[in-house]
Parts: C-alpha cells; sequence; structure tokens
C-alpha cells in the first residue's frame, strides 16, 4: 500500500481522460477544475480500500474519478454560493467565466459522475449509485446547515458536529466504501470502512477547524485566523461559549459581531479567551476521540493485519500533518 | 388509454411525497416549484408507454416521478440563468428565496431524481439510470448551446435544430422510453417509442416557435411575439434569414439588434417579412414532416393497433393545440 502510487495512477487516469467536448463553454470549465490540483485525497481512498479489499484497484479507477468529480462540482457551486474569488490560489470558474457557467458545467459535473459507475455491472452499479445519492444528498443538506449556521446564533455543538458530518466526512466515508463495493467483499467490511472513513473524517475537519486558529502559518495551506476573521462558528467557537464566563462569551460574541478591516488584535483576543479556556486541550480530546473510534473499526474488520496497519498508518500520517 | 387519467393519478402520487424534511430552507424551494402547477406532459408520456407496453403503469409512477424532477431542477437553474422573474405565473425560486438556495436546491433536486429509479431491481435500475444520465448531460449541452447562440450570428438552421433536439426533445423521447424499459419490452419497441417522442418533441417546439409569433392571443399561454420582443433566434428567424431578399435580411437583422421600450411597431414589421417570404407556411412543413417521423415509428412497432391509434391520437391532440 503505497499512497504516492494510488495518487500517481490516479492522476494518469485523470489526465488520459478526454474532457473537452462540444459545447466548449460547458466542457472547459471542468477540465479547468480537475486540472487545479489539490491532494486527492477522495480518490486515493477509493483505490485504498479496493487494493485492500480485492488486491486490484484499478477497477477501482472508474468510482474513484466519480467521487473526484463529484468533489470538484460541489468546489464549484460552493464558490458560487460563498463568493469566492480564488481556489486553490487560482481564479474560480464563476470568476473565469461566469455564474451561469458556473451552475451548468456543474451540473454537468454531477451527471458525469453518475456516468463513470456505467463501467460496472448492474448490481455493483446500483450499490454504487444508491452509495452516490444518499451521500450526495447528504453534502447538499450539510451545506444547507452550513449556510443556517451563518445567521443562527444558538448553534450546539451536536448540530455543528451533525453538519461537518455532512457536509465533509460522508464523503470521505463514502470514497473509501465505494472501493469496498467494487471489490464485492462483505457488508459488514464495507459498511466497517464506511464507519471508518466517517470517524476520520470527522476528526479531519476538527483538526482543520484547530489548525486555522493554531497552526504554524509555515506549514498550514490557508490563511491561520482566516475562521477567526470571517466570524465562522467553529468548533473552538461554540466550544467556548459553552464553556467560558458570561465575561468572555459577552467578549467573545461582540468580536464575532462584524468584519474588521484590522484583524491582529482581534484574532490575538480570540486566541487568548481559547487558550485561557483551554479549547485547544478540549478540540485535541475530541480530535483523539474520533480517531480512536475510527481505529477502532479495524478490530472487527475481516482484512490481513498489514492491512490494519496500513489503514492505521494512513490515518496518522492523514492526522499528524503539520501543526 | 386516457391521458387526464394519467394525469389525475400522477398528481395524487406527487401530492403523497414528503417534500419538505430538515434543513427546510433546501426542501421547501422543492415543495414551491413542484406545486407550481403545469400539464405535468412528461410524466404522463412514462405512464402512457408503460401501460402500452405492459398495461401496469403505476408500477412506473417512481420513474415518470423522476422525470418530473428533473424538469422541474432544470426550470430552476435556467430562470437562475435567465435572470427569470416569473414561472407559470408566480415568482421564480431565486427570485422568492435567493439564487444560493436555487443552485443547491436544484442540485438536490438532480440527484433526488436519481434516487426514485432505486424502486427498480438492479438491471432496470441500471437501464434506467444510464438513459436518464445521457438524457441529462444532454440537456445540459442544449442548454449551453442555447446560451451560446444568443451572442453568434451565424447560427444555422441545423444547428438550431440540433439545440432543441438536445434542450428539450431528448426529455420527451426518454420520458416514453422509461415507461418501455420499466415495462421490459424489447429494446427494438423502447427504440421506436424514443424516435416517436424525439420527432414528436420537435415537431412540438417547432410549434412553439410558430405559435410564438402567429398563436391566438386569447388561448396561447405567453405573451404572443415574445420572442421577437427577445430577439430569439427561432426557426421562424432563421428561415427567413435563409430565405428572404438581402433588403428584408438587412431590415430583420437590424430589428433584432437591440431591445426596445415599444414593441407593437417591431413585431408588425417581423410578421410581414415572415410572412412575405411564407415562413409560416414553411414551418408547418417542417412540423408536418416531423410529426409524420413521429407517426411512422408506430408502423414498425410491436404493440396493438388500438395502442398505435391512441399513440396516434395523443399526437394530434398534442399538435392540435389551439392557434
Amino acid at each position: 500500500m503505497d499512497i504516492l502510487h494510488y495518487q500517481k495512477d490516479f492522476l494518469n487516469y485523470l489526465e488520459a481522460q478526454t474532457w473537452v467536448r462540444e459545447p466548449k463553454n460547458l466542457y472547459e470549465p471542468i477540465d479547468y477544475i480537475l486540472q487545479l490540483g489539490g491532494k486527492k485525497i477522495r480518490p486515493i481512498l477509493t483505490l485504498m480500500a479496493a487494493d485492500i479489499f480485492s488486491s486490484d484497484y484499478i477497477k477501482a479507477m472508474p468510482a474513484a474519478l466519480a467521487v473526484e468529480v463529484f468533489h470538484n462540482f460541489t468546489l464549484i457551486h460552493d464558490d458560487i454560493m460563498d463568493a469566492a474569488p480564488l481556489r486553490r490560489g487560482k481564479v474560480t470558474v464563476h470568476e473565469k467565466w461566469s455564474i451561469n457557467t458556473g451552475i451548468l458545467s456543474g451540473d454537468a459535473m454531477l451527471i458525469l459522475a453518475y456516468q463513470y459507475f456505467e463501467n460496472y455491472e448492474p448490481i455493483v452499479f446500483q450499490k454504487l449509485a444508491k452509495l452516490f445519492s444518499k451521500t450526495a444528498i447528504e453534502v447538499c443538506d450539510g451545506q444547507q446547515l452550513d449556510v443556517d449556521f451563518e445567521t443562527r446564533n444558538d448553534v450546539t455543538i451536536d448540530e455543528y458536529i451533525n453538519m461537518i458530518r455532512l457536509k465533509t466526512s460522508v464523503l470521505v466515508a463514502a470514497a473509501l466504501k465505494m472501493g469496498a463495493i467494487v471489490s464485492k467483499t462483505d457488508d459488514k467490511n464495507a459498511d466497517l470502512i464506511y464507519d471508518f472513513g466517517l470517524n476520520l473524517g470527522l476528526a479531519f475537519q476538527l483538526q482543520d477547524d484547530y489548525l486555522d486558529t493554531f497552526g504554524n502559518p509555515e506549514t498550514f495551506g490557508k490563511q491561520v485566523g482566516g475562521d477567526i476573521i470571517e466570524n465562522k462558528k467553529t468548533y473552538l467557537y461554540l466550544k467556548a461559549l459553552e464553556v467560558a464566563s458570561e465575561d468572555e462569551v459577552g467578549k467573545l460574541k461582540y468580536l464575532y459581531r462584524k468584519k474588521r478591516k484590522e484583524n491582529t488584535v482581534k484574532i490575538a483576543d480570540v486566541k487568548r479567551i481559547f487558550l485561557l479556556n483551554e479549547i485547544p486541550i478540549l478540540i485535541k480530546e475530541e480530535i483523539e476521540s474520533y480517531t480512536n473510534k475510527a481505529f477502532e473499526t479495524l478490530n472487527h474488520m475481516d482484512i490481513k493485519e498489514t492491512d490494519k496497519k496500513n489503514l492505521k498508518n494512513f490515518g496518522l500520517w492523514l492526522m499528524n500533518r503539520s501543526v
């Protein structure tokens, strides 16, 4: 099992596809976003699971591509909704072309994703498409909840965890399960690898919340403090509201009331409240709890011990990204 | 075979669905557009085909619903792209809520449409989903071509026919074929009913072009002359460019150069050029040709003579809408 090997093979497979066809104005944006880079973690998960459950990850390529195309569809439509000018350091599709192009090319990608499942025979096809539809709807639900939370002041931690589960973790889980489905392993294994992915996905997303505020600016990909600047109600913020004193809660709510031109002081003030209330420790406990839940599923999986070790190492590799 | 009966049953089936669930902001717009009315021609076609090929149209209900939900997804996204304030006399989704809501609720509908096919066993499921994906991509292609044509001055009649084929006719054809697939009739019948729908769909769309300019304002649902006001390059316009004198072509292009506040004179001028060049006669010949092509497929279909007569009557009923 070699992550970089999956990544290279997937990139070659992606490269070999002919994206641009007529009408060009519909397909060029699709080619553009798929060439924007990114680590391709989701398709790698599909290939990895297929390798573990059947030692044949090549046959999982179309399913892996479906996951990647779907993920990029969500990026195009999310970027429109967020009015984001940049994605992976490059101009977003709706900025480069237009909002209308972003909508329509995104729609086409969602359909194209389903079409990759046509490479499989009816029973596998149906299993993949069912899981995919369920997951895709959940991702829409999660996106809507994320939007709803922006204007709500009573979001609970449970609601937040549910939102990130839907918005990001279910796709990680489904990517792994698709590898299991293509491999025709039993339902128990398939469900366990799904749970592995779901919990690891939650741990990963919570770690993202942590790194966004407390990460090392030199190694964290995005701007450290970005969530604070944007007044995002992350786990850190919601946990602080839960455990901090009345005074600190008031201060925090005041700091999150509007966006500012100058953020250095705001970031320092918010971080101070987080640190005083040991929020970094509390979130690390939560991250560890989800990581352990993920690893716990491995005990019940009917696969080789070396593969269990590999999955665990993958999880550790994923979680030990630079702080 | 009773169209109104299919319509009533379908509306009851639609009514019985629970659209609104959490998050409400995602599903309420879906409920809204599906309750906006409309003749439900596409799902009726699915039921009609199933009735003809298996005498059991009830089992085609989920497929019919998939077609209707997909159609309404295209309406939401098209209305955003056209910045349309009204749909069937009511406020459009993006006007009532927001563009972001329209994008996301539309996305969810596209996924929901696929989910209705899960009511069928794997082989039927795959056939339906494959046809659906192929059709859905074609509809996106057609929508993009329609957008492209707005800023092109060299659109040929063949390109126009291809655009309306993709944008509207393939869905009519697929709706019928889905009824055939659910009924497990042979591929030959399924392909023939598809061709029946494709040609009837083209005839219907061309008739729409005709009625938009020459229809009776009292019975035509939309504003007569709307296409002329919008400078739409319809069959009438493109045919006139082909057959009219240089002077008339110049006049026509001049009239279509910009939008005006006052359109009575413009509409009269354009209509005069159309009439002088016998465009109404030419388009009627084209409509008849496609209608006949549709009816021709019936000769090769392996179904009862009464059903052939019913399909033909349905075609005549559809085409003889008030002029």
